[in-house]
Order: structure tokens, then C-alpha cells, then sequence
């Protein structure tokens, strides 16, 4: 808008001047700033194979019915339909583990993605100075909400079969050493195929960073877990199952499950939840009430739909393959214009490729490697944005690369491997 | 759930303490508890007319064209969808105003409903102790939003022409004098059809309110307004269209404009939107984009397209008919059966009627009214709910009562206001 006069200040909140413009949105600015430029930055799902046709059909079963189409279109409750809440735990509950006898609708919750699930949670426990333990890298965006919070970031090392045991138990020593330990309250985890490194938790390892999240609680740590399994539904074909951390717990007190429908269904959906103790969900239902009531009523019926029709599963099945064929096209067009000039490890599912350079190359916004990225018109997620506070320039993160293979189609997704093979290329 | 051994706490932050459970959610668990009750309390719209048959119509246009269909079940961008963006405002504007040439559609944001709206925005002015100004009577959930935000309530006397401009300055005068005056942020105004009381702000009033506005921002006040205009489209037939505040201003920033597709399509969609200062917009932005990315993108396609074909105007039409039948309905079979012994006054339109006891009696959910009226298996909003602050038992508010008219058929609601007026007439 153009004034004629000087504008008057908005009176923002300190809260409101800790709300930094994220790096991300710097990411995204180029991509629209630059024509014909090719993104492997934004975590987009597939855009070719996103169900369309299908969601016609659920959409004229759920609307076409006088009854359950009004009931689609008026207020829900701010927890979310019970029968979809009721549909969706049956789902999940596995002979596996005993802990799913404990668990109601009561302890679900249905958000606007799990990124709102994310958000409500640390805004229930979180206060200023408090402590968040996460994976170094880990998720970007979730972080800068952190931060926003004014709340502490403490990383803990991982490698490819997710966060290591005896790195937490060493954090936590350190952090109790410190007179810190009261002021952890949460432990986030990427359980499985991790943002940004693709890395998940082994089956071996679960158990294990349960074991010190117990003998640590006997030490007064109050921290839960919040286990993130956003992209649990794609895992590879041909990939072993491994349980949540979910199911590790004795009883549901100590690890909270986040899910997501964006990423086995369509994210333009906005369905996420998460599974929690009873007394935090009805904390985050109240916090919720707050924020916008509840989810979109239209869409969990489409969600339920999908899930009664076993249409969500045959989508899922299919973006399994999809995701894996992807995810080898990429790294095999790196693999074969680059050689050993990148490392590069093969996640079991997800939709993102690590990718890390030799050493001494930094793969940063202010970096030789992005600029030329940017000129040969492709764009990655740096490492450095991925980094748990500021980064040392020797992290290897910081030579690291987050490449999204979800959206672009196989003849855009090879042409952006090639692209950015050549800016590689041009510094090692 | 059930658990073996004691539960472990949750460490909750301060912020989660201060989330009391609402009076609402107490009237609503009564709603379930007791069988055949007939609300009046809820505030949902005409559950008959909800349009269910023309949205299969839109769904299918939205998701049965390929890339249409797949673009609005991908991510979208966290302000919103531009092009909905702009036809918003294209529908919004008017030749009334030379303000519609100083807005863009980046003083828009969608979120998921106007409550949202007014939530982001709480978080962006307020801190402790910072003072909002509100109607007295006002929105329940919004005051119960800010007092959780440890914001101080100030109300504002109103009467069936909206907030009067003198009380407004008197306020704002014994703030200055108490040296409050920079502690107010925020002025929240609901100006059509204001929930609980029915009343609008007149065409006369409306040039005064911003007058005070102006008078005192040059004494220092920084407060913004929010026009709540979540009602506006309700309109009855034949009642004159009176300009929003928003019209009024010099320049884009002095008043927030909130609206919503709840009432005029569907409470399903969850979809309202902001029209505000464009870095107050900026702002909302990021910190939308901590709580949920943005919201559903199949939700905007579906608005735009019900913009779009013009099926939103002929459902507003539908619905303007439709509220003035129930509320004439609702307001003949009280005043039939109660005669004197219940004041009320016809809205212009919008979703509720408030009725007001005579003297003496009250209508709180611990009197004898309301006792009465739940053995007639009837509910309705007490006014002491709706009251700023601590209510004194002479406050005429305490004995009235908002009957919202928008969910039943047409013979539960005149069963809901036989077993109401029984209610009162067995105590008056």
C-alpha cells in the first residue's frame, strides 16, 4: 500500500520483534526472484501423484450425503471427530507393544498439521529459558519456533541410525552438572527418515534412549519426548518396520506422537495430531480452543473417508514406490556426474537426500558452492540452516545439503541433480 | 487411560495454568450429559441449510481439473492463496471509501477462521499486563483468549447502537489519568450484529469512534482496532448496509478488519482472514508460519471457487431470509408466552437475540433461571459470561441471556423457546 503521511508504529509485542524472518523465507524469495530456477529445498510432496481424481470421489461420498455432508460443513469439536480419532488410533495400535491397551480418544488430538501440534505442545510446556534437547541437524522451522519462544536449543550428536544413546545420557550429565537439568522439558525427536539428513532411529537404539530418559527421570529430569513420525508412512519398499518410541514407553506419560496426513495423503489437507498423556491433551485442547476452535471439520471427513475406504492406503503403497524411485534417480545422477566428490547415504523413506562435500567446502548462503548453485539455477537447503544454534565452520553440517526429491517430476528432478552436480563440480 | 502406578507429571509452563477450562466448555458438557436438551447456547449456523449439495459441485471443479485439483492439495503459502487474496478484496471494496486504493493483498492474511486471526494478532501487541478495550458486554471465547495472554480487560459501555464515543473517551481519559493510556494496544469492536447482544454500530457512530481513536492517538494511544466483522454478511433483507469502521480511516492503520467464511459459506471450511497494517501483516506471517505453515489450501480453492461461480452470494442471500425467519420465529414465541416479562430486542441481523430478565432475577449459570430451564431440558448463554471482569450482581448483564437461533429446524427452535419461556415464567 502507498501512504501520503509517515505511518504510525504498530505497537508489536517483544514477542512479536523475536519473530525473526526465517532463512527459509530468504530460500523461498530466490526461488520466486530467480525464472526457470529448480528447487530441491522446499519439502513439498509429489505434485504429479498427488490424488486429485481420487479426492473427487471421497469428496461426492462425504458431501453427496445430506447428513454427514452438513455435518462436514458445521463446527466440529476442538479435539476433532471422535470417530475419526477412534479410526485413526485402531490404525496405529500394534500387537506389538501393550502400551496401546492405555491409550483413548481422549489422549488424541487433531491439528493443522503436526507442525500446530508441534507448536501447541512447546507453548503448553515451554517458558523462557527452559530447554529443548534435539537431534544436531535437525528440523529448521520447528527450531526457529523454539527460538521464538525464547526458549534454550541443546543439540545432541546423531549418526545414520538416529540420535545416539550415550551422546544424550552425556548431554543430560552435562546439563545436570550445569544445574540445567530442571530446565529441560522436552526431548525432540525425528524418529524416522529425519529432516534434513533422511536418518532414522534404529530398532536396536529405541529402547536404549528410552532407558536414559528412565534413569534420568529417577534423577528428577521432567522432560518428555515428543517423537515426530511425520514421515513414517513412507517408508521404502522392501524396509523393515521399526516401532515407534511410542511403544517403548511403560505407560503413555513419557513419549508424545506427532502424525501427519500431508505427507501419506495431501498436505493441502492441513491434518496432523498428535498422541499425548490425557492431562497434557486436554491442556493443548484448551490452548487450541484459543487458536481456531479446531481443525477443519470438511477436512477430517475426507481424511475418515479415505482411511474407511482404504484409499489412503493404496495412495500410501504407491508413494512408497514413487518416493523410492525418486530418491535413486537423484542420487544416481549425483552419484554418477560427481563420484566420491559427494557422500551420499541412502535413507530408508522420507523425502530428503544428505548430501556432504569434502572438507573444507562450505555448502552456506554465503558460500562459493550456493552462489553457484543460484547461478546454474537450482537451490538446496545449507546445511547451516539446519545447524542447533550457531554452527563451528569445521561441523560437517555446514558442508552438508538437504535435497527435497518430493515435488519436481523425474525429467525436472534430473535436470536439477545435473545442475547442481556442475556447481559442485566448478569448486571441488 | 488407565495406568498401574502414578502418573508422572507434566512439566506444564505457567502460560498452560492460566488456560482455565471455559464456562463454555461447561455448558457444552452439560449439552451432552443431558439427553433431548434443546440448545440455545451453541453458536453454530442453520444446520438445514448448510450446502452440502452445491460443494459436491465445487469440490468436483476444484479437485476433477488436474492441476487445479492437485495445486489445492499441495502446501500453499502461509499468507494465503493471492489470487483468493485479491478477490476478497476485489468483493470487499467499495466506492464509499478512497481506502480500498491503499490496500494490497499484502495486507491480507487467511487463517483458519477469524478466530485465528484474532488469536495471532492477541500474540503479536499484547504482553502482561496490557490493556485491551472491549465492548460490555463482549465475545466470550476472545476475552477468555487475551485474560490466558495475561492482558487486562477494560469494558466499554454499549447499548443498541453499538459502543457510544463518549464512553469510549471517558475510558480512555481515566486510563490517561491513571497513566494506563500506554498500556492500551488493542480496542476490539464487533460492529455487526455483536456477539452476545445483537446490537451493530450505527452509520452515525461509526465517523465518532474513529474521531475518539484520532483525538487520543495524538495525546499518545497506540492502540489498533480490530473490527470483528465475523457477522457482516447476515444482514437481514431490507436493512440498510452500514460501512465498516475500517471504511472510515485516514490510512491503513488504524484499523484491523477481521471476517470469516464461517457464517456466509461454511463453519467447516474453517476460513476467516485479516485486512491489516502491511507490516502488521508481515508479522502475522511469521508467526502463522510457526503455528501451522498456513491454512488448508482445498479450503481456500473451495472459497475461491464459491466466489468465483457466484454460489456463495446466493447462499448469503439464502441465509439472510433463513435468520430473519428464526429470529422473528424465536423472538413471537417468547414474547407470545412471556409478554412483558422478558425485554428483547430484534437484531438487524446476524445469529443471536438477547432477551433481559426484569429485575431482581438472574440468569447465571448458578440461579434459579437457569436451574429451571435445564429441567425443561433448554440451554442458553448466561450474560454473566459475557461480562467483563467480574460481573456486580445490579449489572443489568446478569440477567440477560443470549439465545442463538442459527443450529435448530424451525419447530425444535419454537420447542426450545416454549420450554425456555416456561423456565422463566415458573420463577418470574
Amino acid at each position: 500500500m502507498t501512504i501520503s503521511t509517515a505511518p504510525r508504529r504498530v505497537p508489536f509485542s517483544r514477542r512479536a520483534a523475536d519473530l525473526e524472518s526465517a532463512p527459509i523465507s530468504w530460500l523461498m524469495a530466490q526461488a520466486l526472484e530467480v525464472p526457470g530456477l529448480l528447487s530441491l529445498a522446499a519439502g513439498f510432496v509429489d505434485q504429479e501423484t498427488l490424488p486429485a481424481a481420487e479426492m473427487v470421489e471421497i469428496a461426492a461420498a462425504v458431501l453427496g450425503d445430506e447428513k454427514s455432508g452438513r455435518d462436514a460443513l458445521q463446527y466440529g469439536t476442538t479435539a476433532g471427530d471422535p470417530e475419526l480419532r477412534r479410526v485413526l488410533l485402531d490404525r496405529l495400535a500394534s500387537d506389538r507393544s501393550p502400551i496401546w491397551s492405555q491409550v483413548g480418544i481422549e489422549d488424541v488430538v487433531l491439528t493443522s498439521g503436526s507442525q500446530q501440534l508441534l507448536y501447541l505442545l512447546a507453548e503448553v510446556l515451554l517458558e523462557d529459558g527452559d530447554i529443548v534437547l534435539v537431534e544436531d541437524p535437525s528440523y529448521f522451522v520447528f527450531m526457529a519456533a523454539l527460538e521464538s519462544l525464547s526458549t534454550r536449543l541443546v543439540g545432541v550428536e546423531c549418526d545414520a541410525d538416529g540420535v545416539r544413546p550415550e551422546a544424550l545420557d552425556r548431554c543430560l550429565e552435562e546439563l545436570h552438572r550445569r544445574g540445567d537439568l530442571g530446565r529441560v522439558k522436552l526431548v525432540y525427536l525425528m524418529t524416522y527418515f529425519q529432516n534434513p539428513t533422511g536418518a532414522s532411529l534404529s530398532a536396536e537404539r529405541g529402547p536404549r534412549v528410552l532407558q536414559v530418559m528412565r534413569d534420568w527421570q529417577e534423577r528428577g529430569l521432567e522432560a518428555l519426548v515428543l517423537e515426530d513420525a511425520a514421515y513414517r508412512d513412507l517408508c521404502f519398499p522392501g524396509e523393515a518396520e521399526v516401532p515407534p518410541l511410542f511403544e517403548g514407553q511403560d505407560a503413555n506419560e513419557t513419549v508424545c506422537y506427532a502424525g501427519s496426513f500431508s505427507k501419506s495423503l495431501a498436505p493441502g489437507l492441513r491434518l496432523g495430531y498428535g498422541i499425548v498423556p490425557t492431562e497434557l491433551a486436554e491442556t493443548l485442547v484448551r490452548l487450541k480452543s484459543h487458536h481456531d476452535f479446531g481443525t477443519g471439520n470438511l477436512s477430517q471427513q475426507l481424511v475418515l473417508k479415505a482411511l474407511q475406504t482404504g484409499m489412503i492406503d493404496s495412495h500410501v503403497e504407491k508413494m512408497r514406490r514413487r518416493y523410492l524411485g525418486k530418491c535413486e534417480l537423484l542420487f544416481e545422477v549425483l552419484r554418477a556426474e560427481l563420484g566420491d566428490a559427494i557422500e551420499l547415504e541412502m535413507p530408508r523413506g522420507g523425502l530428503y537426500l544428505w548430501g556432504r562435500l569434502p572438507e573444507g567446502l562450505d555448502t552456506g548462503l554465503q558460500s562459493r558452492v550456493f552462489a553457484r548453485a543460484l547461478e546454474e539455477k537450482v537451490l538446496y537447503v545449507p546445511g547451516e540452516i539446519c545447524c542447533v544454534n550457531e554452527a563451528s565452520p569445521d561441523d560437517p553440517t555446514c558442508r552438508s545439503m538437504r535435497l527435497c526429491y518430493g515435488y519436481p517430476p523425474d525429467e525436472e528432478l534430473a535436470e536439477a541433480g545435473r545442475r547442481l552436480a556442475r556447481a559442485i563440480a566448478s569448486v571441488v
